[in-house]
């Protein structure tokens, strides 16, 4: 294991979440808000980047190991140090709380333990927006993009970071890659700032919901999350920017390249746009009567893709809906979005790979002597592919039963319990029962809420990043 | 497609099954009742079979896909004729029902429609336990043990109807080996009787109970399931058998032929006796102040047997126990039996070649260089059998989440949709909310109850032998 390396993509980590806490801080400064919160954690967390440059790396050779590892060890500090500022501020007293609320927006998983939002302070609410923001592409992607790491060999770090059962190298550079995802992300988020300040929002409160949208995170700066402003065309931008964030961003590479045809060849860009006209003709057909048809595509089309982004923002109560459309809610909290977006989940191309690899197995027992291969986008599959694709899908079942065990134990209902916890896993935020759109997270003990910040981290960085933490032989020197 | 071996096989199920239907027939002519209901379906049933034998193979010759469709086919044409004489007697008039709960009992799942059990002929509670029975270990297994049928080939029904990853033939030919099974079976069926005659039950009684815990399906002839007899005795009698017939049936035949140390190594049977003393001591723990110790190690034992069994007695109301003991339930109806056992669920041995696959896939992730091999008992396990095992729990995933979904048109809540779904494929009979221990499945729709129907015989065939009869491939001639 390269300790010394580790150490040194973890200290450039601290002092970019240093510099990055300068937005908040000026936040502060701009509405006369008390400064020394984010003062005092943008000075910690730079004595502990600056502490760790003192391991200079001997090699800058990295294998799978140190990646997961750095990754691992980066979102786990980054969370510890980032709920500082709420402790210092008081926005959230309780440190625990504050951990879950920060693992929260750095998953972008959205889910809160704040019963008035609307009550912190306008420097505390604009550095929980903007956790989403950058926990949604990734704080070592953004390292990437602004220094040179690692070599070749950091396409590890890149892997452990990005969601998707595959990684495409962009362009052959890897930093280069970084880029360009960070430069569509944030041309992504001005737009939508844009827009939603044509929509009567206020810079602040657009920005701040632009966080969420890109990072599919889902915190609002209102009590009543999106519902508080009542405005078809806020949802209609807020739901169409999912449409995007939920996307592949190596798609939006190739359109802006000029390859577009190769882009909408996409199989799992056709299964998207499936899932969502379906799941939006379901709400429809099951909420028609209680809304009117305008009301209900309106609702349909925010509550499917706030579910299937994962991000999670409110609006209507679905918890008055049919129970299959319930049902339904649940099944899209397991896709998630396509692999290479911000969204969470078990991320749809995940999915497929999933089914058709299940298929192929099924017809080999039907007739062991056809070849079944499995194939995406007109390219066939490894093995090893499939293999790992199936390995995710069970270590989530595991993990997602085990957090609704570990929950349990608070003696809630089991409907709030497991989309609790398959809230956490997918990184969406709210789930059925206690947790619904009308409830929040403030329920649960901090034992449970300890549960589930690791269960969000697992989740966000998609379980390997995480799980090499707690393997012995990943920390024997050899 | 060999169609004629298929109707050969299907016209000796359905002989077989005439001349089972003679012992409820009996029962009839004994309690002097009606025996028309049992006469015509023994006709009906013996007139199909005949007609069949018409059919007469012109190769014996049977591959999988012989195997699989035959023990489908049979076992959907069984649950449709067997439904008939609750029908005709009046026990269950509407047929979806009578179906519903024929499936239920075949299957060995024990779910039931009925919300007055003790309104039914003592001959019609006679065949639905018998259906245990006969369900238990497989019809087709008897067939096999009784008549010659397709030679070396017949493992492939075998292996279509006995639960489990693999199957081993206890000995070199498979018909001896399907007698050696049923003799065990029936050795247990009648040592249960006879001691549940000494707890005080009717020999009638006895019997019908017998044949519910040696299917592990969970019919009782009282409203109030086995809480009606209120005896610590028969609890811990039916207790008891529940964990030998959780067993792999090949461990008692090692140990009838002096192999005892081989069988006592089995490491899926440490496992075993450690979820049963774990989930004992957990209720226990939970439960002790309501109860106190004596009491709560008595509903401990028998609520974690009914369950990890899948059989699904009911003694207790578990729906009043602390949250976190539901989950546990929840969790021991995902494992269910050993297998080879008549035990339902996703079967022990599977559970962990799952875990242990899954793990060793996270190892090659974390070191790509160390090879990691899965073993059990001390053997390589090939990636034949560890890529089964992941496409079956993936498999499983998918029909728990589809009969969640259908299910939950009716209307309910997550938790009585999700368990009901998973009690099912898992062949347990209760689970939470509206179908907990004081609840039925008389509250679903037709439609939910065909669904259901239709999940319990995939999960009691371990989908494939279900799964086939859906693809049009397999009814393609070549």
């Amino acid at each position: 294991m390269n300790y010394r390396m580790i150490a040194f993509i973890l200290s450039r980590v601290l002092l970019i979440m240093a510099a990055l806490l300068l937005l908040p801080l000026i936040t502060a400064l701009v509405y006369g808000e008390n400064i020394l919160p984010f003062a005092v954690t943008i000075a910690a967390t730079a004595a502990c980047g600056g502490v760790l440059t003192l391991f200079r790396p001997r090699t800058r050779e990295i294998y799978a190991r140190e990646g997961y590892s750095a990754v691992g060890l980066s979102w786990l500090v980054m969370s510890l140090l980032g709920a500082l500022p709420f402790v210092l501020s008081g926005d959230i007293p309780r440190y625990v709380d504050a951990f879950f609320e920060t693992v929260s927006g750095f998953t972008t998983t959205g889910a809160s333990i704040l019963n008035d939002i609307e009550s912190l302070s306008r420097s505390g609410l604009f550095w929980r927006s903007f956790t989403h923001w950058i926990g949604g592409m990734g704080v070592l992607v953004f390292l990437m993009a602004v220094m040179p790491l690692g070599g070749e060999r950091s396409m590890h770090i890149m892997r452990a970071e990005v969601p998707g059962p595959t990684v495409g190298k962009l362009v052959p550079r890897a930093r280069e890659t970084a880029r360009i995802l960070y430069r569509i992300y944030t041309a992504f988020t001005v737009a939508e700032t844009v827009l939603l300040m044509c929509g009567g929002m206020s810079f602040y409160e657009a920005l701040l919901h632009a966080f969420a949208t890109a990072g599919t995170g889902g915190f609002s700066t209102r009590n009543a999350s999106i519902a508080a402003f009542d405005s078809a065309y806020i949802e209609g931008v807020i739901a169409s920017f999912l449409v995007l964030f939920g996307m592949n961003f190596n798609l939006f590479y190739l359109i802006l390249i000029g390859r577009v045809r190769e882009a909408l060849r996409s199989e799992e860009l056709h299964r998207y746009f499936e899932i969502i006209l379906a799941s939006i003709l379901l709400i429809v057909i099951g909420t028609v009567r209680r809304y009117g048809l305008g009301q209900s595509l309106r609702h349909g089309f925010f509550i499917t893709m706030t579910t299937l982004s994962t991000a999670g923002f409110c609006t209507q109560d679905y918890m008055l809906w049919p129970a299959y459309l319930q049902t339904m809610i649940v099944v899209l909290m397991f896709i998630g979005g396509c692999a290479g977006s911000t969204g969470g989940g078990l991320k749809l191309s995940r999915v497929m790979l999933f089914i058709r690899t299940a298929a192929a197995d099924v017809g080999r027992v039907v007739n062991p002597r056809r070849v079944n291969r499995v194939q995406m986008d007109g390219r066939r599959v490894t093995p090893e592919t499939t293999g790992a694709v199936y390995a995710y899908v069970a270590l989530v079942m595991l993990i997602l039963l085990g957090c609704t065990m570990l929950v349990s134990f608070d003696g809630f209902d089991f409907s709030t319990n497991f989309t609790a916890a398959l809230s956490c896993i997918s990184n969406v935020g709210p789930g059925l029962g206690k947790i619904g759109p009308s409830g929040n997270f403030s329920i649960f003990s901090t034992f449970s809420k300890l549960v589930m910040a690791v269960t969000m981290l697992f989740g966000r960085l998609e379980i390997y990043a995480m799980l090499i933490l707690f393997i012995p032989s990943t920390w024997k020197r050899r």
